[in-house]
């Protein structure tokens, strides 16, 4: 299926060694969301929200691997057990916080997105669909404190 | 962009009208996402997590439109500031609870995805990337009951 972006992202990352690895590692980084203009009508009503999902294309990421070494352990994982660019779809998803919105430009902060990404899609992020009970989350339990600080280096390029 | 499916969601679920609308509306649902056999190296480790976050094609969803009056109010919304599936890329993303792994196949729980829907990515849902502290849910503040029972009807095909 063929997929066109609906706007790009401006972040002060444009390379992607270095970066925060997920929006957990980029509070308070600052960026925006500059949609296409004739989408505008598309967000009535956002500004009401606090986060948005940000659906976006890896633009820069290599060729897939199944079997990946991500940035928060030393050893190797299935990609789809991981957040690592190099996917079979190389799909990204971020959680931002929205700041306000100008015409077609959305102000989030907690950016860990690439300069110039392509965005996919937009969505609230909503409590009620998105935070299940009872979660385990396998490998990442002992990562959660790292992820504040690590950064990323050039291994998925 | 062009993306090819991975693999394909099986659910009780064959036509759009009477769907639950969130995986919130769908607890216990049982379905299985089908992985396409040669991805299933990729699948290493993702039995430690209990929940996925499903990105996957609106394959059914009709042209899109930017101003939507969405299952759960009465008052029309840009359709960024909702989970509608006419969308400029008709992208569709639910958090699912993962029961067990047989080689390619995905149990899955709180299913609430159209049968024969294409999967594009599948990730480990992490608290401690997707779960923001101090959300505000804008116009579905309100909505957050009625999701445990509202059903779909004909509007998005």
């Amino acid at each position: 299926m063929n997929f066109e972006p609906i706007g790009v992202v401006h972040s002060p990352f444009p390379q992607i060694a270095d970066m925060p690895i997920q929006p957990t590692g980029a509070q308070g980084v600052e960026g925006a969301i500059e949609l296409a203009p004739e989408l505008v009508e598309g967000l009535r009503d956002l500004d009401g929200f606090s986060h948005l999902i940000v659906i976006y294309h890896f633009h820069r990421a290599g060729a897939c691997r199944l079997t990946v070494t991500p940035f928060l352990d030393a050893r190797p994982h299935g990609v789809f057990a991981t957040r690592a660019p190099k996917r079979p779809n190389p799909i990204g998803l971020s959680i931002v916080r929205l700041r306000r919105i100008e015409k077609n430009l959305l102000h989030i902060e907690d950016v860990d997105i690439l300069d110039g990404t392509p965005v996919l899609d937009i969505k609230p992020y909503v409590p009620a669909f998105d935070r299940p009970d009872g979660v385990r989350s396998g490998w990442l339990e002992q990562a959660g404190e790292a992820v504040r600080s690590k950064r990323s280096d050039r291994r998925f390029e």
